[in-house]
């Protein structure tokens, strides 16, 4: 499983993303990692709006650690990347990386980002089906 | 009721609010003018919270006129005003402005904000119960 | 100039954009409109990193008009266009909505927007180089 | 050192902080942390905004590790604290925590943040003055 080529989805850089440093606020990386978890899980087949309204079930993140390698600016595109690097009955493992520009370009961002799936109401863990992330079970 | 004193509430600026141009980015004076919002209603005794959960009524904004007229920023203390300029069954208008420092500072934004009462699941228009606003009703 | 097209821009909405209302928060459209503004620029020539870095020259939004018609959720694909409707020296003025899917789909929001063209460090008005819209003067 | 007393600094939750979840947006909780950073500073006498126009230093996250233990909802009180835990010439460390209510509520966010003062040209590490954190120095 740790080598699957990682999902990859382009990011923008526009004003609501910086602050009067100039360059990217730190929080909003998180917004960018955010939107690519999305995007992979899109890709994976899982559809958040309808399993939250039909089964009350959400994704949420639990643990995530994260490297500040060098900012990015106004302007740049970025590449976001996800790679499942662990996966149990109520959780996931995942590698986030921001580069500039492209895969090869300048590494921005690291991160390690721990997922788990909960009841939407009581936000207690709840085993996935094995239909999620069915291709990526052994 | 047109010249009620205006509800004050204070903002310090954070970067988190400012962007690239070293300002407050433009959108996040609506964040200050919400903020100032709900704690204007507080005062009034109208918890939003369980209004939507109890009552599943929520306020909505339905239009909103802003001018700019000079930025905020960094750490600049601002004071945000509201002050109700009409009042119908469905929805009110209050007039709204950000100072610089404190009410006879520098004017950074003035705008007027149309809010409507919703029922939360079909976002239909509902009569405001008359306990609401009770003070301002002549 | 009126009945030139639009300049369409698409616009995802992720879980960064809603708020427990389990809508988009009103403050974020206006992000998705200056999105859509650079976008805009960009087509046109406008290089904005560029323009700050080199010239020292900047847009900021001096007024704007918006009315919320109907709200946008979680996963909603939204186009947001931009039309601009009248220039000056120093200043033009654009026509923004956005619709739900498409163009001809629902209206969510509608919004008149004055930008004025900048020094950026006096944030003083500026006269526009005739190459901007150069094909849009007549 | 690692029995100093955390600051403490107070947030108010916000629809513009939430999202369709119901809850605090995972990303927003770092603005509330970097928040409680920029006061904590004030207190020690650090004025940001004069450090990075006079002499181009600025602090940033290097690095940041967090654990969601619990959400936060709308209109909840939460206490944010930080407290130092290691110093050396060009970075310090801090244990940030958020808590429901207050310092003895739920515990809902701790994160260990790593924060590196720069020069804010070439985002290149640069030894802080002796003058800064003075009374934390043995």
């Amino acid at each position: 499983m740790a080598d699957n080529k990682p999902f990859q989805w382009p990011v923008r850089v526009y004003y609501e993303d910086t602050d009067a440093q100039g360059v990217v606020y730190y929080a909003n990386y998180f917004r960018f990692l955010e939107r690519t978890r999305t995007e992979w899980l899109r890709t994976l087949g899982v559809d958040m709006v309808a399993l939250a309204e039909n089964e009350r079930r959400i994704f949420v993140v639990a643990e995530i650690q994260t490297k500040f390698h060098a900012p990015a600016r106004l302007s740049d595109e970025l590449i976001v990347t996800a790679r499942l690097t662990n996966l149990s009955r109520v959780a996931f493992d995942i590698e986030q990386n921001i580069y500039r520009d492209n895969i090869d370009g300048e590494l921005l961002i690291s991160s390690h980002v721990k997922a788990a799936y909960l009841d939407a109401d009581t936000m207690r863990p709840k085993r996935m089906p094995s239909s999620l992330f069915g291709e990526h079970r052994s």
